[in-house]
């Protein structure tokens, strides 16, 4: 039973949050994935925020561009936690959908990530960082993401060291 | 029977768009008003809006502020038109509103008016330029209107040659 | 007779409006287009703007980017509603074009719709919207349109749980 | 035994998220508050944030404004969930301090909010959002929370029918 | 006979833009006012503008906020110089106005000052110094301006060595 | 001898003005370029720019991205009518160019032109309207250029007309 | 022998940057001031940048608004390090200012603090970083003052958990 | 011994400061290269930064982009002087790392470059100046190098007076 909720606005930003599929796959986190638009399928929207939670899910992360209301729409129809990744645009790089997500009003919060990229995979692991705190396998599991990630950047900088600067971007 | 229908997201926003009200009065235009959020009321918001061209509402006009999903998630609910006025912000004077107001995604179109009350104005005249269409005497009453602004200029700039820019900033 | 006039600054705008030819074609409805700019054309552009609701035209949508004052010029010939498509620019991928056309005065309104191919796509349908208030078989065709749209994304929605996530994108 | 745990980047700030303290009181969520800066007290903010989860803390919330550092700074000391609140400031209303929350890298997410006082008010929410998949009596009283708005809305819609829009923002 | 021509959006512009009319009284500038928008009196607009050149006048300056499309259309209709003087506005504190009137397109150029009271002394300063390519006695009258600020400046300093700055932002 | 005198911070722009050069070539007007940074080469930017009017300079384009502090100073060694071309940057497209020319102290006056090619072409033509204030066969040649644009405009509608958009667009 | 020399371009400013002027006098650095603006008194501010080292000046403080060129304009006449404080403005809370001091062209550094106060203190102390590498009196005042600092805020840590928030706010 | 600290918050900013190491070598400045993020590595950084005074570095070159909060942490860990260099981004090119960057709170100050190739240029430049007052060989070094970048500009102007501005930009 999928923990994990997400909504996409549109099937053609499944590629930019393939980090977040990557690292939930990767914690073993069971998830959901539907495309379904705030405007173009209200219905469905509304239908699928407001069952997320009797279906068990317990964090949603909702994708979006442009106008961006789908995460605000989504936390409009349920409870849960919802989190925002804002697609990269071409009006300032995402500004317009930074803003949109940011800016929800008292009463109905969003958590909004970054744009592009790094939100997809901040999505995944604040989504684990909540589930964590009912599971200890899942905040063990991100202690170590944490000091793999460290371990990672110290090789980069023993190979730094060894072949100087201008040997590593050569590579 | 009303022929607007005015959604604002917020009772704070009703003295903001003072303007528009003043202008459907001036031209007769039936209207009705509702207080109505996106996220804090959305069911409210959406029986509203998906109930609007059966009770003979011809235009849509949706104020908000900051995300400003109103208009969308309207214009979501209606296939009548929706125009939006964007609510003046601290962030940019409303950069906010704007760009969440207007980047709306192909398929479901908001027209944007100005932030602030020149927005509360102008969606005014924008339905009346709508309902003009099936009804003459909004026409004519709006082809008025433009010539009493057009004179109202002209007024001031007989003043402004008679007393000079000194005397008529004094006053 | 054409119900609608599409107005360019330039013709190199003409393929990035090309969704809202497809549209107004895919519904039927008689348009007409002109190229011709606020500044380099000023009296064909008043000419063209001010003759329009004689010709029968209902609904306006000019087209323009940077300083993109053409939807206000025209609005400034006719009391016909004219939308506003905001051209991408260079500055912030088209906020200029956005502000410019957004901000418009009161007394003179302009209905703006989201900059690049989503705004060209949503000038034909929330034009269509308007003329639907007079056409019910526009109406008809309109809801008709929602309908398929959301067929369209309960397909690929199908399609991604058949296929799984990994699959759908490699495609 | 506090369960969030609240950091601030100045005392000036505690005015300012005035709506956070209040709606975890509403909610009897206990709560302990700080005033640390990640620049001018950076051993304090570390310890703190790394001693967090033993302290029982399950929810960060870091308010901060200008470069804002502080939510980045309190989650790479932490793998629990982090919340920013944006404090609004002179560059463009908080633009400064809600792109320096956002964009945090891959690898250590925060949860933002909107800048200013709704933030505040949405931290104290998310957070309880959060508390409420391991404690149903917070889960039941956010349902609550979100019915009284909307009854809130409702007497505000049925006065303004009662009283006119005129009457309404008079008093 | 005048020789620079001012037209102003809205008679609020005029304390705005004090300086402007100021400095050109200080250099005995004979100059026209006007009170004409680009989109409320279009038609009061083109003929001023298009009948400038025929009247005398050498330069025009153009004030205008939000859209202000006012520089671009007088422009339109001249090929006289136009300078643009941006009015400061809640968005950004004007960068709509900025922007609206910088990006001209190729063919009708502006030349655009500060926005503000700066950009109002400003225009008077650079229509003088077109005037002065043909009137020596405005070039001389310009550099001793020049000079006189520097002389301004060169007290100010003296002051401030003498009564440190202290006592000096006290008085 | 060059009437108008052109200075650019880098030689890189040379290819980013060539419309410039282009219509000055085509009114015959002669002009005269420079390459020099008011930060790398303050010194020549200060002789070349105080030496301008003695060599008979009338009009002066300053063309710089980024910081673009050139034509600020070159207009603070001048008393000539200094344009301003904001070279287009990866920040917004050039905003901070613009925002650089543009804000230029009270005192001190930069006519700015739009950021990129456009720029550069209405920076000449603005500069040969300020000699045709002297000049009548730059004015006749100016108003010639109008026309000419004109009948571009016309012969591209009666293509558009003859062809289709669709032919159109794919020539 | 001043070691730190100030530079406003304007006197308005002497206010807007008092805490430099305190951090300075705290640690007994002597400076020198003067109001000198890079494009009214361009000579001035030359010689000014030109001699500063020969006068023993060792750190340069550059204060500026709007186009902000002051800072980049001394920049160009000494290797000296320069320090700009963008004074905040109208547009965006001194975003004009900002990005006009920042982005610098390769050559010619100037180090940028925060628009407003905080950058007229951290100017203070960044310099004071400077003069520490050859004055260990300096380094170790320098520690003392972070000191200082965190003392000042364990203290309101103390009151803040004494008197609780609700009364922390009041007094 | 390295007298200069370079940090960079990710091995793929390498090669985007490439001018910093260039500069740098150029002028024999022994300088050290980390990778270590403020966020993914903050002990590392912490200890990195706390123990740079000791181990002789004098100036701390920061590189980071997005919440780019590197340059602050490593300013809070020593009283040397921070010099951050904002990488650019596709929020604007970089505007949310260059605000970052810039807006510190008073008490911690850090000195910012442009963002890109020049602020890497900038910041070895910048670290120069600061040696150069304790070592009089950098400080001829410095001037010889501004020296050369005239003489580079000189030829240049040389070549383009000779070849016509069509030929030069053709090479």
């Amino acid at each position: 039973m999928a923990e994990i909720g997400i909504i996409l606005g549109s099937d053609s930003d499944l590629p930019k949050v393939k980090e977040c599929f990557d690292i939930l796959e990767q914690f073993n986190v069971p998830f959901e994935i539907i495309v379904s638009s705030a405007h173009r399928t209200p219905e469905r929207t509304r239908e699928w925020a407001s069952g997320a939670a009797g279906r068990g899910i317990k964090v949603i992360i909702a994708v979006a561009g442009g106008a961006a209301h789908l995460a605000g729409v989504v936390a409009s129809h349920t409870t849960l936690p919802v989190l925002g990744v804002p697609v990269e645009t071409n009006v300032s790089g995402g500004l317009d959908s930074i803003l949109s997500m940011v800016q929800m009003p008292a009463g109905v919060p969003v958590g909004v990530m970054a744009a592009g990229r790094a939100g997809g995979a901040n999505a995944a692991l604040f989504a684990i960082s909540i589930l964590s705190l009912g599971n200890e396998s899942y905040a063990d599991r991100l202690e170590r993401y944490r000091k793999e990630t460290e371990e990672k950047i110290s090789k980069r900088n023993e190979k730094l060291n060894r072949t100087g600067y201008k040997n590593y971007t050569k590579e």
